[in-house]
């Protein structure tokens, strides 16, 4: 069911000063900043090394990447596989008895659909399913 | 500097119940159960979805990574990228002013040689550099 990875999410208290550091790391590719008004978060997709990441910051203090990071500081927030069929990802899902945060695909960033499987479902891991249709808006690169 | 993304550490209680929670993900392929003996731990990688992930658990509670349990819970311990010479790597780590957990390489498994970036120099990610010279027991399958 899961495919590539698509992103790694990661909580920051600052996108700037996040890429600031991952320049550090040697070449990387910044993309266009965006927003998720239902997670209240700004965020953008760094290529940096193998896999995208996603940083992610908090707009307000209700959001939940601002509950994550009270709890466990700033880090990696979510791993997102990439699927063809998000429908059939979350059917497959529930016939195996996963607990699923979104029992059907929301609206994520750019035109993709994603829905997320519950942490304590999946050894203590946020984990993101995105599917990202034909003609989406896709991350300024291609992702591995 | 980063190349590809090696694997992603995820640290748990109980590697075959974690291994049971995996397969419901879809066909996973299963490695060679290991044990590194500096970090108390056993582990195993587990080809899912794009990226292996590197089961952890501890077999002492001195293990850092019962530490970081105490602390956070299971969860994604740390992400490694593949690095072509560790030497260079963390000499330009050393330039950038990142701070190294290991100032020279140390022996990972199978015949890798490793390094980790200290997590609060990396966006709070603790950040694995591996070698993984010619001839080294690589993970059974390709990584990403």
């Amino acid at each position: 069911m899961l495919g590539l990875i698509d992103h790694i999410g990661v909580a920051t208290r600052d996108i700037d000063h996040a890429i600031e550091i991952l320049r550090k790391t040697g070449g990387i590719e910044v993309g266009r900043r965006g927003s998720v008004s239902a997670f209240q978060v700004e965020m953008v997709m760094v290529a940096a090394g193998g896999a995208p990441i996603e940083l992610i910051q908090p707009t307000s203090p209700e959001s939940p990447v601002a509950a994550f990071m009270e709890k466990r500081g700033e880090g990696v927030h979510h791993v997102a596989y990439r699927v063809d069929d998000l429908e059939a990802a979350l059917r497959e899902c529930r016939n195996q008895g996963l607990n699923l945060i979104d029992e059907s695909p929301r609206e994520g960033y750019g035109g993709s659909r994603v829905a997320f499987i519950h942490p304590k479902a999946m050894l203590g891991i946020l984990t993101e399913l995105v599917e990202r249709p034909a003609g989406c808006d896709v991350p300024p690169y291609d992702p591995i």
